[in-house]
C-alpha cells in the first residue's frame, strides 16, 4: 500500500506538469510567460508530494535518484510507468478539451542544438535535485522545490523552441509527441538525451558530494 | 475571542485576494501578468495569517481542511461566512472606485471546459494546502505559502479566460458575479465544482499521506 | 556603535529601494515589469539587513513596529531620518545619472482613489511585516522577506499609476517628489495616508495576534 | 580531492550562469524577461552548490568572501580560475551553437553610468551574499539563494543595457567580451569596478555585522 501511495503522487504530479506544458503550447489565449507557469507547477508538485514519493515526475530524475542510491530499482521502474501514464492522461485530456496541433511544425533547431540543449538543462535539473533534495548536508531545507522548478523555468526560457523542445523530461517528451508537437524521431532522441544527462548528473554528484561518501 | 481573531484574519485575507483579482480584471491600466499578482497576494496573506487562522481565504480550502480533520465544522461555517463577507467588501470597494464591467461578456469557454478547468486546479490547490500546510511530515516548513500561491498563479495562467474563470475559490466566484464578470449560473456552477474538487482532494490526501493515518 | 550599524543598514536598504523605483520610472529602456523589480529589491534588502536593523526601509513600517512594541521611540525617529536620507541620496544619484521627469504629469487618479490605494496596501505591507517578522509564532521562518517584498509587488501591480503612486512608503513618496513625479501636495497626502495605515495595521495586529498578548 | 570538488562546482555554476546570460543576449527567439532567467539560474546554482563550495560563481563574490575571512587566499585564486574557465567554456559553446554578435554595438551608456551601475549592484550582490550566506545570525536559512539571485535580477532589470552591461561579475564580463558584446576596454573597466565594489561591500559588512566581530 505504501508503494501505491507513492505511485499515485507521481501520477498526479506528472499529470499536472504535462497538462500545464500542453495548455501553454496548444490552447489559444494562454501561454504568456509559459516558462514561469511550467517551472511553478513543477515547484508546487515537488513541495506537495516530495515527502511522500520524492516528487520526481520525471523518468530522468528517477533514473538519477536510482543511480545515486536514493531509489530502489523496482521503485524506479514503477515511478517511470506512472509518470508516463500521468503524461498520457494529461495529453488525452488536452485533446478532449480541443487542443491539438494540426501537424508537427518544421523544427526550428538542428539535431546538434537539440542534443546540447536537452543535455545541459536535464543535467542541471538532475544535479539540482540530487544536491538540494537528497544530500545529507541540505536535509530539511525549504528551498528544494523552488530550485528544482526554477531550473526548468530557466531552461525553457533560454532553450525552449530555440535550441530544443525544452522538455528535460521523457514524460514531457512523450506528451509533446502525443500532442503532435514533436515527431516520433525527435521525441525519442529527446528521451535518450534526457536519460544520458541524468546518468552524468548522478556521476558528477557522486564526485562532488563528499559528505554522502558515494564513491 | 480566539475565534473572532481567526475570522478577522480570514476576512482580511479574502478581502485582499478578491480586491486584487477584481482590480486585475476591471480597472484600466493594470493587469500586466495578473496571474502573478493574484498568486502573490494569496501567498502573502497565507504567510501573514497562516499561524492564526490557517490562512484559507477560500471556502473550498476550508471544506477540504474540515474533511481532512484540521478544522471543526463550526469553524468551517464561520470561515466561509467571513470569506464571503470579505469578498463582498472587496467587490463593493472596487465598484465604488469605478470598476465594473458593463455586462457579462459572452463566455469564451464551454461548460465542459469550465467544469474541468475549475475542478483540476481547485483539486491541485486543496491537495497542495493539505500536503504542505497540514501534514505532520512537512510541519515547520517555510514554503507552504509559496506553493499555495503559485498553484493559483499557474491555474490562472493556463486556464483563466480560456477554459474557465480561473477562480478555484467560491469567494472569488462570488466576487466575479458581484462585479458582473460571471453570470449567476456560471458562478454557481463554479462554486459547486470548487467544493466537489475540495472533497476529492481531501480524499486523495487521506489515501496518499500515511504518516497522518487518516484512513 | 550598535545603533549606528542599524542606521547604516536602513540607509543602504532605503537607498537601493528608492534607486530601483526611480530607475524604473525615469530612465528610458528599462522598466519592464517594474513591480517585480521593486518588490524583489525590497525582499533582498529585508533578507540582507533584517537580522541587524529589522529591515524596515520605510517610515510607515518603523512606525508600525514602534506601536507594536518592537522598536523604541528613539530608534524609530533615527530609522525614519536615515530612511529619508537614503531616499534623497538615491534621488540625487538618479538626477546625476540623467533621469528626471520634465514636469509632474497630470494625475491619472482622483484623491479618493489615491487615499484608498495607498491606505490599503500600506496596511497590507505593515500587517505582513508584523505577522511574519515580529510574531513569536513565526520566529525563525525563511519566508518573511519574500512575503514583504511580494506585498509591494502586488500593490504596485494593481494600483500603481491607476489608483495611486504605489509608494506605500513615505521615503519612496519623498523620492517621487524629489524626482518630480509627484507634486508636493500629493506626496504629502501619500505620506500621511501611509502613516495612518501603519497605525491601523499595528492595531489590527494587536487584536489578531493572541500569542504575543499585546492588548 | 576536497578542493577539486569545490572547483568543479564553481566551474559548473559559472558555466550555467554565463551560458544563460549569453543565450539571453545572442540567440534569436529567447530573451523574454532575461533578467528573471539570469537571476533564477544564479539562485538555482547557489542552492545546488552552496553547501560544497559556497556557490560564488563570481570572482567579485570570492574576493568579498576572502576579505571577510570566509575563504582562504588559495581557494580564492583557484575559485577565480575555475570561474573564468567556466565562463570561457560557456561562451565557446554559445559560439559553437551559432550565437555571436557581428560586432560590438555602440555603447548606449557613458563611462560614468557604467561605473556607477556596475559598482552599485555588485556592492549590493556582495553585501547580500555576506549577510545571508556567511553571517552567524542567519546560518541555516533557506532564503540565501533567492536573495542572491534576485539581486542580480533587479540589477539587470534596472541597469542592464541602460546604465551598464549588468554583469556585476568579472566572469560574466569576460563572457560578454568573448561573445563580442563588450569591447575589451569596457570589459576591463567592468571587471575592475566589480572587484572594487566587492572590497567595499566586505568593509561595510565588517562595520554592520557585530555578531561576527570582524573589526
Amino acid at each position: 500500500m505504501d508503494d501505491i501511495r507513492r505511485y499515485i503522487v507521481e501520477f498526479i504530479g506528472t499529470f499536472f506538469l504535462v497538462f500545464t506544458v500542453g495548455l501553454c503550447l496548444v490552447l489559444p489565449g494562454n501561454g504568456v510567460i509559459a516558462a514561469i507557469a511550467i517551472g511553478f507547477i513543477l515547484m508546487v508538485m515537488v513541495y506537495a508530494g516530495g515527502y511522500i514519493s520524492g516528487g520526481h515526475y520525471n523518468p530522468a530524475v528517477s533514473l538519477a535518484a536510482a543511480i545515486r542510491g536514493a531509489l530502489s530499482v523496482k521503485h524506479c521502474i514503477f515511478y517511470m510507468l506512472f509518470q508516463f501514464l500521468g503524461s498520457l492522461a494529461a495529453s488525452g485530456l488536452i485533446m478532449f478539451l480541443g487542443g491539438m496541433v494540426e501537424g508537427a511544425a518544421e523544427c526550428p533547431f538542428t539535431l546538434t542544438q537539440l542534443i546540447i540543449g536537452e543535455f545541459l538543462f536535464t543535467f542541471a535539473l538532475c544535479y539540482v535535485v540530487l544536491t538540494t533534495a537528497t544530500a545529507s548536508k541540505t536535509a530539511g531545507n525549504s528551498y528544494y522545490g523552488l530550485a528544482i522548478g526554477s531550473t526548468v523555468t530557466v531552461g525553457a526560457f533560454v532553450t525552449g523552441g530555440v535550441l530544443c523542445f525544452g522538455a528535460f523530461n521523457p514524460a514531457v517528451a512523450l506528451g509533446l509527441f502525443a500532442l503532435n508537437i514533436a515527431c516520433l524521431k525527435l521525441a525519442l532522441i529527446t528521451i535518450g538525451v534526457n536519460l544520458v544527462a541524468a546518468a552524468v548528473a548522478a556521476f558528477v554528484f557522486k564526485i562532488t558530494d563528499k559528505e554522502d561518501l558515494l564513491l
